[in-house]
């Protein structure tokens, strides 16, 4: 991508167009860009399905051969092709030798997760001891909050956004109750100003510096799941911490996407799921964060024995021997057969680097608004021309490789006509569209066929 | 198994043996107990490793191609033969249909643990509704302690054997302090009498009866996992719940050994994972129960999106439709991959009974039993000649089918011997083998070349 550093996605594009004496629209464009784009031998390690193998797909509409439009990274990522052949070898070592398995080989079972935390590590800017890779996102998430949410009278709330997903919602709310606060005085909802569909950080920072005192915790989302907003990570970490509380994130829709510095940036504890951007497949392992300053002074609330040192766990007298750090949150051994996709996916990442994957990132997406806005920015001339309002901020800063398209009409249909000509992307009802093109994956004609599709969408299903 | 009904393993081995015309020790008994073993072909539904593949197995001593003498079900069960095809059923799904996968296909995932739960329920005698697959066995174990173990000035401790597995031990530790509580003052251990290794029935209900008016939760293994002792849950959940205690079980070697009635006996809260004699690899999904008494009473501590009602769970309107009973203690959405392993194995179980596993196992660990004690019984006119104590009760009622062996020697060399032999079981050193034959996938004659084995074993070992 390096001839385009320094300009933006818009620059680009016309420079682009200009130079090939073609319209910026043109595919054209695109293809020059995949060309020039130094990551795009990195889709070749994932599996792409074919329209044809959709559920959905109509082969009378579009040439079923064809690899499909994904853009739906940011809900389940595509599988890497090195799983299945890691898996293999595991299921090859359990036929073959039982329960040696669990110290012998490659990927020794007792152990296999710890083997992959520093790729993961290298995704989420922290420290290897700063992982770990364990249970479900939300398991984690309660974990950590056991740990890091220690109400006062005083000091009690959770500062969190509006509409978190609703299992970062759920989890909260228990977590208040658990301790006998009461959500309604002490979840503190954080919602966009009237007629914004996103937070500002000035606003954010704000109710930080003013309720501060009796906030406990400052619990985002690293990116939100709906907006596809970026939250300013690193300030809101500043400004909970010079306030007196902690500050946790969660970064589903941020690990593997956005360019996370956890550990520069002071955080004090994340945790995130693989099955998005990380293509560790449905209910993949996943990952939690604790910051190295606490490594000895925030202890596991609730312990079990895979918190015990490594060395002496098998001893089995009883006696603890605590990891220090998130490791003492282990409880449970881990799944072999999900750390497998897992390490496959991490490879690929480490082919690269998140830096180089963000640079891509800024492109592709800009790409994608700059199509959007070119063709579907509301006309007042046209008032039945259905059109689209991007509701994920504008600033590429603010975002991940994520948009969020409201339309001015239902978008059930149109979504049904998009299915059918291969596209998988996201929707929810009434109007929006939430579509990821995934740096690691996804070329700048996966964008612009998207968009090609979406003309053909959106004349169908206006009939 | 029919014509044996009746009669205690010695005495069928004798009547055998007579009925050959050959010594009770002979291989023809376990030859011929083989023949009538009507469960026999259940050993086809999974992979047995081959002597040659032990990592160190040494074939200048034994026939390498030979399948191995395994007999360590009791810490990871075989793998299934299904398991590998189930799993690749659904890489091609993802490979084919990324995304789709969460609603389509024979497992979609986003409900793919709902369709075994029934399978799981009949092997421990619950109700459907009663059973959560989901996360791991110690994760579970605290899910279920923050609902049922709800402390009080008057009624605060928790009665459990002493010596627990130690994630266990560790759990209700941890839970104890998180309330506010001082094990020291709250963990009630149960240890054996001086000079016996297992716990006497009546000692367990007499504590109950004593200490009942204190004890919150009665939290006992369904077998432990050293001893291999198998309580008496119908009679420790009738004691410790008349006293006015919950009464909760860890069945991790319980599942899938013994024959459980968790619902008939009114058992409160359960647990077990699931790579034991579950046979779903290293780290499987673990399960849990909740009686159905308490399904509109006992709510989860913690909460998280998958306890949603599925009908609305996808709605995302961050107002919570909490199912009832255990279904509401789900948090996070969980593996596929760790399904598959687990469906493949439950659909063995049930092609049978745990009834008739467990008539099966009756005399496959009693013919154990019986060959030990006619080798190696204490033998006082030839003190050197090394003997074993079998620490499991010898009253089948009172243990599922493992027996720990407790040898009168260092037992290192001799495993290393048996290992070279292409024998799998488990040491605990000093001076420990637990010797688990499945039903499931176990001969008689896998027992009578284990004797032998050993007998080879021990014979190089003291040289
Ligand atoms: C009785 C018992 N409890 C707890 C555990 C720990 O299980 P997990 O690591 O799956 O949480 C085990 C594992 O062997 C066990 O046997
Ligand atoms: C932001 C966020 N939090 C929580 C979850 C729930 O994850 P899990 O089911 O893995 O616990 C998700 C899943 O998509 C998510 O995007």
């Amino acid at each position: 991508m390096d001839p385009f550093i320094g300009s933006t996605p818009r620059e680009t594009v016309e420079r682009v167009s200009a130079s090939l004496g073609c319209s910026p629209t043109s595919v054209k464009v695109a293809s020059y860009l995949d060309q020039r784009d130094t990551l795009r031998h990195l889709r070749e390690n994932f599996l792409v399905p074919k329209i044809a193998e959709l559920p959905l797909s109509d082969p009378s509409l579009v040439d079923g051969s064809k690899e499909c439009i994904y853009l739906v990274g940011n809900s389940l990522g595509l599988q890497p092709k090195m799983a299945r052949k890691y898996l293999e070898e595991e299921l090859d070592k359990w036929a073959k030798t039982g329960v040696h398995g669990h110290t012998e080989g490659s990927r020794p079972w007792a152990w296999a997760e710890n083997n992959i935390e520093e790729l993961m590590a290298n995704v989420v800017g922290a420290k290897t001891e700063e992982v770990a890779l364990m249970n479900g996102l939300t398991v984690n998430l309660h974990l950590l909050m056991l740990s890091f949410y220690k109400p006062t009278a005083a000091r009690h709330k959770i500062l969190l956004e509006n509409k978190a997903f609703p299992s970062d919602h759920y989890a909260v709310e228990s977590q208040i109750r658990l301790r006998g606060f009461d959500p309604e005085q002490s979840m503190l909802l954080l919602s966009p100003r009237p007629g914004e569909e996103t937070l500002r950080t000035e606003d954010i920072l704000d109710v930080i510096e003013k309720e501060g005192d009796s906030i406990a915790v400052v619990m985002f989302s690293g990116v939100q799941y709906y907006t596809g907003q970026l939250f300013d990570m690193a300030a809101i970490t500043e400004a909970g911490q010079r306030k007196g509380c902690y500050v946790g994130f969660d970064c589903a829709h941020a690990a593997g996407n956005a360019e996370l510095k956890l550990h520069d940036w002071g955080v004090d504890f994340a945790c995130w799921c693989s099955y998005k951007y990380l293509n560790s497949g449905a209910g993949g392992i996943a990952g939690a964060f604790i910051h190295q300053k606490h490594k000895d002074t925030i202890k596991p609330a609730l312990l079990g024995w895979w918190g015990h040192d490594l060395k002496t766990r098998f001893q089995m007298n009883n006696v603890l021997d605590l990891q220090s750090g998130v490791s003492g949150f282990r409880l449970s051994n881990q799944p072999i057969l999900l750390v497998c996709p897992l390490q496959a996916s991490l490879e690929v990442f480490n082919m690269t680097s998140m830096q180089a994957l963000r640079r891509k990132s800024l492109l592709l997406t800009g790409y994608l608004e700059y199509l959007i806005q070119h063709y579907y920015t509301e006309d007042p001339a046209q008032p039945h021309k259905p059109h689209i309002r991007i509701i994920t901020p504008s600033d590429p800063q603010q975002r991940g490789c994520q948009l969020s398209l409201s339309f001015s009409i239902p978008i059930r249909k149109v979504f049904q006509e998009l299915e059918k000509r291969g596209v998988c992307c996201d929707m929810r009802e009434p109007s929006v569209l939430r579509i990821a093109p995934v740096p690691l994956y996804n070329t700048f004609s996966d964008v612009h066929r998207f968009v090609e599709t979406l003309g053909s969408a959106l004349g169908t299903s206006s009939q």
